[in-house]
């Protein structure tokens, strides 16, 4: 069967349908669907994406068999309207316009009124019997055409409009005559001459052919492409073309053009909305020259109450509108956002598609829809991007706010945030004591710093990328960040921070936007979050709809209960580091550190234990019911190390050595790449005492709360194995400790202990690690990191060429890399269930939260996620939607 | 079938025999073996290395089912020999002795003379008609059995010896009477039961019961333990135990005892070669006590050229042994070490086993039983282990010479150096321009240091392993290194080395072995190594016997050539960052990446591009058709930073900026992980003009030498790819260069263009990327070091924790990984294979040059491996043994 390049739509034969999008494009198969219900469509035909990719393969020539095709078409169209392209007496004009699988609005070319020439506009003008209407078109084709299709520089033609309306002494197109227009085509001709070298077609077919060539360019104009590389969209789907004869909303007070919604975008409200104009094309109303009425009385506002409504001027019309709307909605089951045009009372549907709207008010439709019983449950899941709820668990700065910025950096973690800048975690701390709202500026964070993170509204970044210590930190607390905005210019000493030239002290205000990464001056009005009963609802549904488990990383009591009204199951990853941050713990964890015989680490140990126990206690109680996975202790050592010279005196003096001594340690411990130095089970291997510390004090914790009847089941979990030995010896001398305290304890701990899979080595051998495990936990941060070669703190200064360059095609370490890291997360749970089919398994890397990534930890059989307390509502959607989607064969 | 526990030999049944070492060990496998040729072997029984094992799991208990097949056994060994165990006539008597699959030499127990108590004692006094040697025996039995079984502090019996020495005023155990030692027995057994609070046992059953238990125990005392982490042996083999019936060399002047070798085991020369003592056991012979006697002319010498030989005291049994000797050579076609006793005029042979020989003597054997027509060349090349043929290769240390040993570290580099120690580049670079020779002593080494490196015979570091930049860049270089002796203190600013107290300035002469790792004060002699026509010819086989082909690493023509000589086909990896540190290039480099804009930087490149190419000319020359492998550049860019502040100062000056700027646009370049940051392909992705550079420069090169005739077939190396798409990139950049190059040239330049696959992303994903890969070259350094998430430049503070808790049974960075990085490398060579049946694959990590790596590359069907100069004999002989195995199913 040889290839169909050209498919019809008319109320008579119509051969594309909805499903039709990679075909025919989305404009495109709508048009097919909408002529399918009946509806009055101006009859047309398109042209496929493939003929596009084969318009690219035959070095930008439209094939024979192609243009057969389309001729075909037109006949059959010349047929239904009873008119003729480029006829003298009943001309018929076509609208030429793109079409991807995806709507690119604005992104690509469109030409209009083509079939125009200087006999055709006087038919035209004879058969509407407005010799300005036709001109008028004429000249808005030719600017059109010149512009969009034979590249000439529109100032060029627009400046002889100014010139003619000047030389006519009035100020709008309107006022210019019948006669001004026809000059003015005549002018228009002979500057694309002169400037071209080359003639206006006045051949209606030689316009075509030009017209269908300049859309298939379009697709690959660098406005297209640097959109499709925003959104991710692949280069290979090429456009379609529509070709649709035109009908006219501007040949008279009996004509119409407008804009209608079936519901409020903007609140979801169940009431038909729209604006129109008399006499007019649609680009009027979109283009915002003349104020557009409303097209019935709930349409009305502030600026639009006078116009007369739609529904007044032309009843009956209006009614056909309200039937064809109601059956656009039942039929495409979500809001339609449609254009019409009324041509001499009669009305025709130019496009119908689901309206944009805001996240409430899509929230609001998909769950109203349910209940008008129009949509499933599983149906409404699937209308939310769960990447959407964020806006909804945030802060956001006001739409309305006037604001000046400054500069973009990284949306690190989303929400709004606006405080007096400081430049160090102890004024952060000591500002928010006094109640003050501060923003924490930064080069870059390290672990020293949780504490001004937290006393912080928001924090500020010049370096470091999405999964900066910054970015995860901020995310799991829920708290707006900038990261890697290389326009900050910081100086510490004279606490200072220069952005494009503008000079702030601290205490200066600053408002940013975690979401998009922009930063203002000054302070910007924010709007707080707040969950309605539609979002409960909602994602109740979400619950019952998936299989997947989620739970949070968190790392303290706040953190954790902030997740379980979010949703959250238990913990996933609880790191146990941050914990020896504060100003009590860290000289101990020091003095641990730089201890040389084992007595000395014990000591210093001895004084960790009852901390930790207490976090333990705290994190217990919050997630009673649930179970909690420890992390036992994982970053390098050096992390913790003093850098500042009062901390180096204190614990030289507290292990009574002189400061040459610790600089010299603090030496000896410097690693060249600490990200695969010793680190993880490597301590646990070598200082076996801190582990054993950690697992003392993670089992008494859960012994005191179960005296208390909480249900407590703690999961000890060891990082960083790449052998199966280590695992060995460190469950092994867990279970020591944990039978010796269990020995005579009454109550009831189920504990469990498991590994991190989080280097490649580890998920190889899974099946050689299994035995020794209850679950694993799949670290996919540090997987990448490994995987890649790519280190997340370095990867800033290329990873941006990499996007833009589509060689990765999107950043690795916030969408899960599912040929490479998703091969070996993939094995290690087939060989890992194989060996061990209780064996639990989970994911608690940053991917936790993606909706993408959240998809893959579905496919692949595993038994929950974990994400940022802040991200628990998208992972629930977002594995809702992968039960029904792979359920449903999508 | 029930299990069987022991197994007997004699000359008249024996049940095992040589291929059964795992089963007996070695010794008791060749006892069985010699007994079935015929040879008087005393009869015995070995009791299974399985039974070992059982004897561990039954709490240290003997079986009744073993015990019961030893009974059988014992009676069977009475019926032959017509002695009694236990005997009041003809006592039989036993030694008992340890036998695992490998030889341990002295890490376990035995126990001679066993069946001795005070009644057996007598009869064998009456039967041998001495009644010294009986009571003798008796005395070195209770004392050995107390020491070895019962564990009582030897001392404490030594000492009633030498008490009982001083009552009688003798100085020698030889000089006390039968009534002396018949009294030093009743002494001996009273201190036993007043130290141990039990009785010496003189039931000779329970003699034997608890020599086996002692013998299967002294398995895991921590003697035995550390050798086997030492050797990599299992600790799961088990040993077997050797009961055999004894012969007594010490009854008279007609006895004797001896060990031969069949060959010299120094030069490997054909002749008989062996010691005896008249009237000894065979424990005197090794001890040392008495001088031992020639057996033959050719074995006399200087301090034994005044005794008598065997050949003349005692002709006939003397040309029995000569058979028996010619015998056991042919049949076991390797060099025999022989243990004989006589007693009473009977020759019995106690044990043979393959000599221990040097490795040149090792050679001369192997090559001499191939031209004997004992053995096929295959069989000879089994014969060494390709290990050692680095001892043939270097300089190694006078072993009569005197010396002190001051330290040991790492044997990162074989070979042996002396001279003068110097602390920095220069100074070694000046004194070796004046004819010295010098030692360069470093903390670590850097790229910085490699001019130094090859000014000095040798190089001392106190940091970082057998994987560290100077003990790879040494070994490439074929030069001796001691690596991360962490002995060594280091003062720069002083010039001053400190070791172990002893202080070392600048000038101050030491002398190190980089094949043991021992550093020695001042000099000591050296002998240089030769090749010899014998290296030659069993070379040629193992070339004529290999598949897998073998390239080297190397980065200069003289090292190209070295590599040729060793016999090298071609150049696996030359690096071409190793060409930037030279003083005269360096600064260009640096202003390269200092360059903030294209056309600085393209300034840069352009004093660089001659440069490189006259490195490339020389070695393409060296290389003459043969292929050379060059990578493009591939460390982080910061490795070339300057570090002093003159240097700092000169960048400044060139680039016409203030030092400052330097010093911030060098922190900017700071990276956390550079193992994991801006390097590599990243490098090629980012500025694409440095890789064009170099690959002009390679083409350019290429097409000079072409036109003198030289065969050049240069490989184009992109490293580090983690996708396919920067392959796909950087091969269509370089293309354009060439082919633009190539357009008009008459001559042939046949180039490949490839990838390093060193990530796991690359190794998973391999099947995408062989479609842009003339070859794969796989990196198996940093392949271990991400699959492990291991840097090996920090490993060394936590590798030999995990080394001696056989966590990592061997370092990952020596010898492959087969489970984890293997996997890897299989993978790909799979996909990649079949996604391009042409694609040419080898490695180019260190592992090239591990004869275990070896075999792994020539089992997944590699087409080369690659190593440094000095590593690719021992490279060509792994790849033909692997061949030969594989052939044999071993």
């Amino acid at each position: 069967m040889s290839q169909k390049w050209v498919y019809s739509f008319s109320s008579q034969s119509t051969q594309g349908n909805r499903s039709m999008k990679n075909l025919l494009g989305g404009k495109g198969a709508n048009l097919a669907e909408m002529c399918s219900l009946g509806l009055p469509v101006p009859p047309g035909f398109t042209i496929s994406t493939e003929a596009c990719l084969h318009f690219y393969e035959t070095n930008k020539e439209i094939a024979p068999e192609i243009r057969e095709e389309v001729l075909l078409a037109l006949k059959e169209v010349e047929k239904i309207t009873g008119k003729v392209f480029g006829g003298k007496e009943n001309p018929l004009l076509f609208s030429v316009r793109s079409g991807a699988r995806v709507s690119m609005p604005g992104m690509m070319d469109t030409v209009l009124n083509l079939g125009l020439n200087d006999q055709s506009t006087l038919a035209l003008a004879k058969k509407t019997n407005n010799e300005r209407f036709a001109w008028d078109s004429y000249r808005r084709f030719i600017q059109m055409f010149a512009n969009v299709v034979m590249g000439i520089n529109i100032s060029l033609l627009e400046s002889q409009l100014e010139d003619l309306k000047e030389a006519r002494g009035v100020h709008e197109d309107t006022e210019l005559s019948a006669q001004d227009l026809k000059e003015l085509c005549d002018v228009y001709k002979s500057v694309i001459h002169e400037e071209l070298g080359k003639r206006f077609p006045t051949d209606p077919m030689e316009q075509l052919w030009q017209a269908i060539g300049a859309v298939f360019g379009s697709w690959n104009n660098s406005r297209a492409i640097k959109y499709r590389q925003m959104n991710g969209f692949d280069d290979s789907w090429g456009t379609a073309v529509n070709v649709q004869s035109m009908v006219f909303g501007n040949m008279g007070d009996n004509c119409a053009t407008g804009v209608c919604f079936t519901r409020d975008p903007s609140t979801g409200e169940k009431i038909f909305f729209g604006e129109y104009l008399v006499n007019a094309q649609g680009e009027d109303v979109v283009a915002g020259i003349r104020t557009p009425a409303p097209i019935n009385e709930k349409s009305k506002n502030n600026s639009n109450m006078n116009f007369k409504t739609l529904e007044e001027i032309m009843p009956k019309t209006f009614n056909e509108l309200v039937q064809m709307y109601q059956k656009l909605e039942a039929h495409y089951k979500d809001m339609q956002d449609i254009e019409f045009t009324i041509e001499e009372g009669k009305l025709y549907l130019l496009q119908t598609r689901n309206g944009k709207r805001t996240v409430n008010a899509g929230l609001k439709i998909a769950v109203d829809l349910v209940h008008e019983g129009v949509l499933s449950k599983e149906e409404a899941l699937l209308k939310i991007n769960p990447e959407d709820l964020n806006q909804m668990l945030h802060p956001r700065l006001d739409p309305q706010a006037e604001k000046t910025l400054l500069a973009t950096g990284l949306p690190a973690s989303p929400g709004a945030a606006s405080g007096e800048i400081v430049f160090d975690s102890e004024t952060a701390q000591n500002l928010q004591n006094e109640g003050r709202r501060v923003i924490l500026v930064r080069q870059e964070t390290s672990p020293e710093d949780i504490g001004g993170m937290s006393a912080a509204v928001g924090v500020l970044t010049a370096r470091g990328g999405m999964t900066s210590h910054a970015a995860v930190v901020a995310r799991g607390m829920g708290k707006p960040c900038v990261a890697g905005c290389s326009s900050l210019l910081i100086d510490y000493q004279a606490k200072k921070l220069t952005i494009q030239g503008n000079v702030f002290h601290e205490g200066d205000f600053l408002t940013f936007d975690g979401a998009t990464g922009a930063i203002y001056q000054g302070v910007v009005n924010t709007i707080e979050a707040q969950l309605s009963d539609t979002f409960a609802e909602f994602m109740s549904w979400a619950d019952e709809a998936k299989t997947l488990g989620v739970r949070t990383n968190a790392d303290t009591p706040e953190d954790s209960l902030v997740a379980r009204e979010f949703g959250a199951k238990g913990i996933g990853l609880c790191r146990t580091e941050h914990m020896f941050f504060a100003p009590e713990r860290i000289l101990a964890v020091r003095q641990m550190i730089f201890s040389q015989t084992l007595e000395e680490r014990k000591k210093a140990l001895d004084v960790l234990l009852p901390f930790q126990k207490e976090d333990f206690i705290g994190i217990f109680r919050a997630m009673d019911g649930y179970p909690v996975n420890i992390r036992l202790l994982d970053p390098p050592l050096h992390e913790f190390l003093p850098t500042k010279d009062e901390e180096i005196s204190q614990l030289a003096l507290s292990l009574g050595v002189d400061k040459k001594e610790i600089l010299e340690r603090k030496e000896a411990l410097h690693e060249f790449n600490p990200m695969l130095g010793h680190r993880g089970c490597r301590l646990g291997i070598t200082f076996s005492e801190i582990y054993q510390m950690q697992v003392r004090a993670i089992v008494e914790a859960a012994m005191i709360v179960a005296q208390d009847g909480v249900k407590v089941f703690p999961e000890i979990m060891i990082p960083l194995i790449s052998d199966k030995s280590e695992l060995r010896i460190l469950r092994a001398e867990a279970l020591e400790v944990i039978e010796e305290l269990l020995k005579d304890f009454k109550g009831e701990v189920r504990y469990k202990i498991g590994t991190m899979i989080e280097l490649p080595r580890a998920a190889i051998t899974a099946d050689e690690i299994a035995p020794h495990a209850d679950f694993f936990s799949f670290g996919t941060n540090d997987l990448t990191q490994t995987t890649f070669g790519l280190s997340r703190d370095d990867a800033g200064k290329f990873l941006p060429v990499y996007t833009s360059k589509q060689i990765y095609h999107q950043d690795p370490f916030v969408t899960i890399d599912r040929d490479g890291v998703g091969f070996l997360v993939k094995r290690a749970v087939e060989l890992g269930k194989k060996t061990k089919s209780e064996l639990h398994c989970g994911i608690c890397g940053e991917h936790g939260g993606d909706p993408s990534s959240v998809e893959f930890c579905h496919e692949i059989g595993l038994d929950y996620v974990s994400c940022s307390p802040f991200r628990v509502p998208i992972a629930r959607l977002s594995a809702a939607q992968a039960r029904i989607k792979s359920a449903r064969g999508l």
